[in-house]
């Protein structure tokens, strides 16, 4: 097995993705070394020779984390967030967030050429300083901020709709939409946006200690993408859920190699079947403990042993038969 | 302390229960030595009159739990429940259904000649002995179960609605309403009528291992009327939900008196709380190990000290103000 | 892999149960396509000539639900359980339950040609409809249902006993047998009659949030089969262990695929190792969510990696020697 | 209230106790300063003069710890257990374990003529070094241990048997019968004696995670004395159950004060209640954190918080009557 | 009762917080209806006159956090956290930060000339918007602001030690000091200041899910004020710990009156008793769903209630005695 | 495979462990069909010998928990330890504690000799009965304790130092060396003495109940060995941590082989990883209820999937450098 992953091309890349077992690759839009995303948006035939560079792998999605969140940043974040977009535009949030919305536009566009139905990705934020109500917030300061952070997402979120393809928002704290509360607010703002849509990622929910398992019963129509991702929340005597500033190996709450986290898999994997989701299950690692090559080693037999076909009958159905209204009413005593 | 409660006239037992603290009292309906339902149904001054019987206890509500029970019962229990209705109607379960419509117009009757918007109540069986899917249910038998106790109820709710009164119905094993899935069918096939509610009793769900607090999250706008009663379920090696046919001193689930059992009383009055419930929080009481007087001397007090007034204004109103956004929009950077 | 089993003769199912790494087979002794039961009964040499057609599978048991389950039955249920019987028996109980015992000796005349020293079985029901004491059980019907549960198996309980094969009851819902303090009922209805014995099956009593782990160390004498089935119980505020007459995938109580569920089968085998029991372990599949090819196929190794092989010797026996009073009495200070 | 208790003498230290709102006491049967044990087992008239003594406090019964511990010792113990025995006996403990039966002997019979059913008291340990099999326990070594404890409590408890009088004993770390398995070796050594009782004491099933609710259901009947004592065990990552040769203060398992601990009482009394138990709750009060006066003072209305009136009649007696065999008959459909 | 806290005087205040139960009071050095900070910075006479308007209650500490909060703040909130400082500084942090140093020095000689030896408050924060480490916090970030938060809190720790008070932090979400992790941090950047020390409040960190109680056994010495605060957090589908900026009814995590929410006080107190506390229990109220006078009603006896007096001598020391080698090297066999 | 391991010589047996999969083996020194102690600590060559005839395995350790064990051992042991020692020893515990001495040094050599950093052993016990407080133990007990015990250790602790060997403790019941309290104290005793190290093995932990994982984030820098041995802890009501005297199969706390047990080696690895060690992981196999045959067999690939490749880089260092202060402090807001 490679030392490193050769993440170079999308040749190598794939290649040594296939080497380990996995059968489709979600692309990072915004990676020039992987994609041209302006030729993708604007040409079909590059998209059917991209397609052509995976050593049969099928691609996922087009992820579009790092557009999204530029579309909307809290000032407080400005210059940590700068490196995510071109040198020209570092210091000038304004034009930034308009080239963040064009960016979003093209991984559409791209998608569309792709044959790829979704894009998961992130909604920025203008809130988030204020997630813990010290010092409290003013009247109307929530609204104010999903009204604005909605206004910038409309004609992207319109956008999709003319092409048909959704935005998998993933619920992620730094973003402002973070749990269920979150994206039920900006559902909301956007009219109920029917291509506002959800990438279940369990690691992040644990760290929130958020019921991630009641939460597909309850979102399951709108999740359209799948993190699979693990993490584990161990707070001690000398930290919690903030953290105390310490690095990831110190952290209570730290994401971990499939298999060694808490995440409860056998029952994300049910649930997200039960509410008929049937799109790709991608494996998202981050790991402090383990190397990445070993994590990504065992990330596929994981998935797979963790993939359900669903039920071509009920399995008692044996006695089963039309509704017969008479015979019910006698079972009734009626 | 009386030995034994005085329970044979209104301003006897009310003169006992007042002596132990109580400040209200729920009237059984069915029950001729504590009130005349015909002469309640028809009469204001009958009404007022025993009012003027309670030696100051507030009336909260009449029960109406035996009547409720036979609008419908399956035939296994129809020998069981004749005890409820008069002689002359035993083994003759469609005449009593018929009766037991008319007692529960009585009662929609009394209560609003007694100023009470609320009855308790017990909505009667036809499904009950499938609960358990075996032999298997066959298609359509639950609909129509539910068609026809739907079908039953409606002249008693539109009766109900027209005298401004709600029915409560008592969550119970035993009952075809016993949780909040089968509750929500009723509603369904009552086209969501309005004087459908809820009489909560946290003991049942207990005993149905059912999340009793977040069923108040749930279904909190339709919770009319309250029993304070605890229960504990402790299944073991021999015995669990269904309880070997054993009594109540060894079921693994058991009704017990207040503060003895499982029931998180601090949970569940502030959550009936932050629902906005304000009516009457009703002592049942049932327990196989303690003595009624001893139960019901110690539920007032029990009762008094999780009572909640609300506040006033929000404990972190210093800073509060009419929202500005100009303001607002400052602090979000925009 | 088939995609569905060719589940129409003994040669095709168990060559496709062998091909999934099983070692035997448990038959069903109602099923025509399978076996013919009445000349099981007379023939040994059908039996041997059955056990050629099994691709080298062991034949485990012969299973003899449906027989029992016609035993006895409350009428509540009689129009859904004709289904088990021959039409000529529809609607009429009475013959019904002698031609079930007729049956069950089938079974046992057939298990002893075939070797078999088992029959798991159901019980049959009288007393189901009354497990929740609303309405209030009258004082001796619980004797009265088991004295005549008791007399109706006592004859094929002794002739059990003269064929030297035991009846394993699967204690299940729906039946009168249903867990341990019912069973004990019935072994003292039946003058702890040594035929008496458990089909133990983890599944029913993790829907009856039942100790099913503590109840192997009470009836392990008991325990003759066992099924290795799993199951998950995940009530909510919606519903609970009566399950709001819900179909099987939105039941709080569900059976799951090996694996998928709660049950730790880890304890499982370790607490049958230690009562001794070294019978087989016989995959019973049920999944609303899981497709039965994939159940079927995932149990054979699931099983495989559970089974324990006895020591033949005690770890710490290096020091190991006969008893030596004096020395001990010495130890002791003695 | 007074700043340490006066114990000097009954009638102070029962004017103390009194104060604090208890009805009983009960008196250490080898302690000068309270009681002469010698002439209670001599003289009723003493005794009776005694109980003149308490200030209305009833006599509960007479502790006979400390004698019962130097039934049997252990040598590794024999010098730090010298301090209970006269100092004529410190370092012969043969002279010490005679002296330790005819104490005995002395409590029983005073007991008798003070009119008190029971003494609760210790068993002494041969066994106690050998609680953890490393060395290896030799083959019989318990067996033999047993043998000899039973041999010299024999006559004992055929002694207590001719006076009518049971013996209660603590199953207590330190001493052979510590849990529920020893208990039942030493009642099968003696041959099932009927004087063989136990004195209920959960604080000490606290401190070794013996399931203390279970333990009541089981040996109920056995149990015929019980102290009300608290206690928590809170292990660490330090230490754990064997305490790390610890003070009290820093042992993870360690004595509380009534309801600063875990101990469940609400079950331990609603168990006992249960099981039959009708005699004396007796407070023993050990806690290395609050002051004793402070605990003492606490006890007494903790105790009678907990004191359940068993039940006069069943709460749901009312559609009760005689067992009516054909109408049971009728409803199971038979 | 009064209907709402007469909060305008110090004696009224008092007279209210008097009625209820209370011994002491603390009091908030920023608010110039209850005292003049400046007045009792300067003159050791107006100390004593407050100290005779408190209606005999004793005054606990000075409380500084509004003060403290101001020494340092991210420019995210310096408009929220103007309402804090004098009109004239708003929108001046610079100079809004040396004013919160002045008045900082000002309630340390107010305390000395109270003759109080501590005063709580908050650390201010330059941090606190990247808790989540997304955007990745670049290297060397959490070092400066410690450094600079160190550099700041200096002069007022040093001038704190000349005058001998010590400042104990409330451990506080929005704060840079919220946890034993952030404190440590602290301690280390101003060379573990012997003035830097915490203010005890388990409800912040019941939100963080934190182990409060652990946290008593690493930092207990450097506790010197408590807060007696209830909290809950509940998190569910929707929301977890970051709350989905809701408000307090709907947040997961809410501060509750005293007892109605998930501190165990009772291991509170008992870890502050054995770590050596034995300055004041100061009620913190602030809760969602009671009202404000309930709450302070109820905390007075709650809090008398969880008191502990400590004992005068251990329980188990009858046998006690001055080390005696000989006889423990008898006792271990040497 | 092997129906018994052929444990008569070297290499025979690493025959047979290398062909169940495993990479290395731990020696038993004091065991002469596989090595010749004496022989291995005087030459080298022998020890190079010993190295080839393991077929291929690596010697992780030499083991010299029995001569460890007898350095010290109360009296009330000694009997049952003599089989650990030559047989012209028995009954002369002074010599034997000599010999044993001697016993530790060969082994320090011999692991010198064979170039192996470490050997895992036991302490002895002199206060081990004395592990509960009853009979309270007297004033300076555990004291004298620790200091025989370390001054028999400190000459085998200064030789080990001089050959450049650690010794690691395995805390176990029945040595003095049983939890981190234990060892704290032994640690101190020896001056903190560099060579005073770990074993770290959870199963003795897990019937401890205590915290193993925390005990990693404590100990972790003088863990130097580490026994993968699984254990399980399931009291009941009949016995608890103290076992009842009963067998392992009876004994609520037994070992059991890896994955059949309760300690989580997830986190155990993980947290191994976090403290740095990265030494051996080494099968010790004890199992009252599966074959060690299967037992072993199971191990290695059990130990295998639990392995981790600790990282080659950060998995966030994308956005990393070095640090800027100047940047830092413009996202403070400095």
């Amino acid at each position: 097995m490679a030392d490193e992953p050769p993440y170079n091309s999308l040749p190598a890349i794939t290649a040594w993705v296939k080497s380990l077992g996995y059968t489709g690759v979600q692309l990072p839009s915004w990676d020039g070394r992987i994609m041209d995303l302006k030729k993708a948006a604007e040409s079909k035939d590059y998209c059917d020779e991209l397609k052509g560079q995976t050593n049969g792998l099928t691609v996922t999605e087009l992820a579009s984390h790092l557009q999204g969140q530029l579309v909307a940043s809290h000032p407080a974040y400005d210059e940590l967030f700068d490196v995510f977009a071109p040198a020209e535009l570092h210091g000038n949030p304004k034009e930034r967030s308009a080239w963040a919305v064009e960016q979003m536009k093209l991984v559409i566009r791209a998608s569309k050429n792709m044959g790829l139905p979704v894009s998961p990705s992130f909604s920025g934020a203008l809130l988030w300083p204020t997630i813990y109500p010290w010092p409290q917030r003013p009247a109307g300061l929530v609204e104010e901020g999903f009204k604005e952070l909605a206004a910038r997402w409309k004609p992207i979120l319109d956008f999709a709709d003319e092409h048909g393809v959704d935005l998998a928002y993933e619920l992620h704290p730094g973003e402002d939409l973070y749990d269920g509360a979150t994206f039920e607010r900006f559902l909301e703002a956007t009219g109920n946006h029917p291509r506002v849509n959800i990438n279940y990622d369990p690691s992040h929910f644990i760290l929130q200690c958020l019921d991630y398992i009641g939460f597909i019963d309850i979102y399951g129509s709108r999740i359209k993408a799948f993190h699979v991702k693990d993490a584990e929340f161990r707070p001690s005597a000398r930290a919690g859920v903030y953290g105390g500033y310490l690095d990831w190996k110190q952290r209570p709450g730290r994401f971990r190699s499939l298999g060694d986290g808490q995440v409860d898999f056998k029952q994300v994997f049910t649930r997200l079947t039960a509410a008929g989701y049937s799109s790709w299950a991608v494996l998202e690692w981050e790991c402090c403990y383990k190397d990445s090559v070993q994590g990504a080693a065992e990330g596929a037999p994981f998935i797979a042993s963790h993939l359900i076909d669903v039920p071509k009958r009920a399995f008692d159905d044996f006695a089963g038969a039309a509704s017969d209204t008479a015979r019910n009413r006698r079972i009734l005593g009626l």
